[in-house]
């Protein structure tokens, strides 16, 4: 017992880092470093999957437009993810997670390139656990997924550069001050609003944008016709299936290293709740949307399906980690039912969303954050509730006034004649598959 | 040396945790902590790269099938992954790992959530080293992996609802019960019999189904005629490019993460041997089957070098750690000529696999496990062959009986027209390229 | 202050391995131990990226081709990468990583499977710190690279076995040759050349043997007729933006394994700033090169604006540590603009590169090489360019020797018939797209 005594003695003399350590660096200091590199190294771990996200929705969309719209919606899916990472270094993040009140310009310090200083961490006895450039680029890739579910919802009729433009408003401006309503320590997360890993900031912002901007663009031509709901069918199944796999996988990145540690025991078994719930809540998402488009069309419709497995995902997303896998499969079981009649819906409504994203981010966006009053007896309705209204009128207002302008100075929709020959063409110059079209 | 002795006499106190640490922890607690931590965190980026092997499939099946059969091959594939993750929480995980005797319902604990305490893990001494949950998200993505096998042999002529009923007698019941008798302790563990990460209960598994599904099904229309065999063509080979190269990715984690330690030197060690050694032997793999098909065919086959890689990767699953890098590199170059051999082989006999998933899986599944006997000098062949013997038997039988049962139920082959149109548009209605055919 | 020091001491002590440690491994051990473990799975994880980079190459490359061209250029892909493993395990890793000196046939032990011992690693303190096996899984993902690059601007016309020839002279001896110079601490380190990554090691190295292969090759039949340049478009544009998207996730590893250690609170800060600079060059190249394409040719070039994002990846490949992530962003964007620069000056001098891999992995490389030289303050001009001279010289020398002996044994080019028809029926008997063709 003294033996005991004396060693917890050591320890904690060792945890608080003194000069005498500079060079000869103690058991305790070695231990804060090691805890920094592995929280770090899973950090960038989770924001490399995230960021392999951008390339699922650009595989997803490009698969579910037509042959002549393809090269266009690449072009907007690979610029908004280049845009948003310069946007959100130089704006974005600093408004979501600066200090939020002292600078006019705040956070020149972080595209300067400052890091945590290393006497600054054992300093910190390792409450300062992790890199902040592995923060930002964990951050990074999310903003560019807010931004990557509107390019599918307005696919095939928006101009490049209209689209672009609005790229730079939403992830500098438009995300950032919501990310930092909740995640930056601002009223909604004083409100006690719950949003794990972006169920409402990410995904439900995404939709609200994207919702915003269908409304001011209209339908594309031939996809309501004397009062019928016309199918479009997609060009490229299989890269539609690809990303929907990518997107998945990328995932782990966005639910599990939204823990934002893993380097002791009870973070580690978190981590691994949230990666089984989050693979569970899409199995779940999948299998239900596929029955039920099976037993309402008669048909194993594979776009309802991946649509399902997606809606599990963004289901699961504002809380991972307190459900048990079984819970989280039935969260998914419930966004795929939904997304598949959200998107029945909206087409009966004449709201034009080629690959669904809308009802995918933000009707079960919606119903992710609701089932969290259900799985977290901590969370409240009425904050889970303010915090939906609060997001969708925040980024469905500024988005629309976005849209407008842009649609008064530029223009957002292309012409007909473009419309009717592809916008790859007029646009960008290329075809996505010159060889393989009859027409 | 007094204080090397009393160094040491610390270091085994603070390992034998006890309630006096519970608030502050020592040094000892921290490193259980650590260890903990590194240890599960391998075991779910393994896990990621094992889901991401399904996309493997999916990609490289998408892409060897006509482009008629091709939304359905997809569905197929992303719903067996799912339907694979929930039966496996219900029921395959809990047979395979539970503890076999004591209750009806085993394992209910798990699907509830239940994980190690820290308290538990504290108190082992590290002896229990990672997270049940990151077990069981490692655990469930092999299941899918033996699934999605079958999927390729049985293609474009097999119904997708018998299919995926199937899935669940698989997923749920036949792979978990050879599973628990290797990997869970049964009776082929008890034997000497090795497989380190499922050349056998994996592979050799899905392959046994397959075959089984194929001797019912009969082969496609059209690919022996009047005694000779027809080539069919896949519509789409960069995706079974990009199918190999996801699954050589996904083996990474496949054989890697089944080290289930990487904590220290000589677990690390070794996790980098298996990498070096899956490599060089899905290399192996395809120089040999890429030179073959040229002295053999004349041409250098794509789909055959494929393959090829594929059985590099089958043939080193059972024994990726005691082989050297060059004799890795050497049971993959004899897995890459068997793979040809056989494909050929298979056709003279009429068992018609579109994939070459038999071959690739289950004749060098065998290779691979006998190849353990002469890489590993501790394994008995007989202990070997005794273990693909029992395997085989078990999953051929079961899954006879089961093909056999939903044959009668509800039908396993699609009609004639429908192969003739295509199986996309009657089960799926949707065409994967409906731009592209001039047919 | 007591206890600290003994603390101390009783750390150093257990640094400092002894055999009384051998049975109950001190902390001291243990941490040695967590830390070799930690640095071990980031280069695994890292080599795993660069793997990766494989199919994105591959990817790449198929989508910018004539689909008559696919299956061929695809068997390269996974040919020259299988080759590039085994010829890096018999010969290169030793070339460039053996004492260089003493033995004739270095470097056995390695493909023998020998790696550090626990004791060493131990007795090292820590000095030792990585698993040999992994770091050779590392470094072989890189020679691959480096082939790759060459592959893609000999498309469309070179004999495949020519082709895997070369792949044989440049993997086993040209690249490791010159690596050695470098990495392998040979002259030019000694030198002050700086180049973290291989800008100029790996991919001006790929560029000069392409450059070498191209000059004895020609360009394709209809590239350049009547003094125009006639635009050859890509089959499969998808398939482009899915490899650049591979590739940009895959530098992720390449940038940031370079660092070679994560597990201190300075190594973990510096990996994240690699990841951040890595992402923000590449962001910063597309979006350059997009814009400039939209005023240059008045379309928003997809093709170029992913040459772009390559190109600053290349760029800050020589030093993603020490700029800032604003200079990392600007040194992205000067890469984006030189290589469209670069892309349209290369075909006025009639050098037929159907993929820009010169542009972007030569022009730019160099590009990235000078700017160590303004963002490293300790890394002199003339050192840089001496490290280009030196680099373009060796590789473009042997290679243009390696191409004319091949050329003169088997010959380099396809024949006019098969150029027309295309090299992949004649040479791998297969293609790509067999249903999609109206041709």
């Amino acid at each position: 017992m003294l033996i005991k005594i004396s060693f917890a003695a050591l320890a904690l003399a060792a945890f608080s880092a003194s000069p005498a350590f500079a060079e000869e660096p103690g058991v305790g200091e070695t231990l804060i470093n090691l805890a920094y590199s592995i929280d770090t190294f899973y950090f960038l771990m989770s924001g490399a999957l995230v960021m392999w996200m951008a390339a699922g929705f650009s595989m997803l969309e490009a698969g579910l437009v037509r042959s002549k719209n393809t090269v266009e919606i690449l072009t907007k899916n690979v610029a908004l993810y280049s845009i948003a990472c310069i946007m959100y270094m130089f704006v974005g993040y600093n408004i979501m997670y600066g200090d939020g009140s002292s600078s006019f310009i705040p956070g020149l310090s972080f595209w300067l390139g400052a890091d945590n200083s290393v006497d600054a961490v054992l300093k910190s006895g390792g409450e300062t656990y992790y890199s902040n450039m592995a923060d930002f680029f964990f951050q990074v890739v999310f903003v560019a997924t807010a931004m990557s579910i509107v390019s599918g919802a307005v696919a095939e009729r928006m101009k490049l550069w209209s689209f672009l433009a609005f790229t730079v408003v939403l992830t500098g401006f438009i995300y950032p001050v919501e990310g930092y309503w909740k995640w930056g320590g601002g009223f909604l997360d004083s409100l006690g609003f719950s949003d794990f890993a972006g169920s409402g900031i990410v995904h439900l912002c995404g939709a609200s944008a994207a919702l915003a901007g269908v409304l001011l663009l209209g339908a594309r031509k031939g996809k309501y016709v004397n009062g019928k709901v016309r199918a479009i069918p997609g060009a490229n199944l299989p890269l539609a299936a690809l990303g929907t796999f990518i997107l998945w996988l990328g995932w782990f990145g966005f639910n599990g290293g939204s823990e934002l540690k893993i380097s002791n025991i009870m973070e580690a078994n978190a981590v691994s709740m949230i990666f089984v719930n989050t693979n569970m809540a899409a199995a779940g998402g999948l299998v239900a949307a596929l029955l039920l488009s099976q037993l309402w069309f008669g048909k194993a419709d594979l776009t309802m399906a991946l649509n399902g497995a997606l809606a599990g995902l963004v289901a699961i997303t504002a809380e991972p980690l307190t459900p048990t896998p079984l819970v989280a499969t039935l969260v998914g079981v419930i966004g795929g039912l939904l997304v598949v009649a959200s998107i029945v819906m909206l087409d009966k409504l004449r709201l034009d969303d080629p690959v669904g994203a809308i009802s995918v981010h933000g009707v079960v966006g919606i119903w992710g954050l609701i089932a969290v009053a259900f799985t977290n007896p901590e969370v409240s309705m009425i904050a889970q509730l303010t915090g939906i209204a609060v997001i969708f009128a925040w980024v469905f207002g500024t988005s629309l006034i976005a849209w407008s302008i842009i649609k008064a100075v530029m223009g957002i929709r292309v012409s007909e004649e473009e419309e009717l020959k592809g916008v790859d063409i007029m646009e960008c110059g290329l075809e996505a598959y010159p060889e393989f079209n009859g027409k």
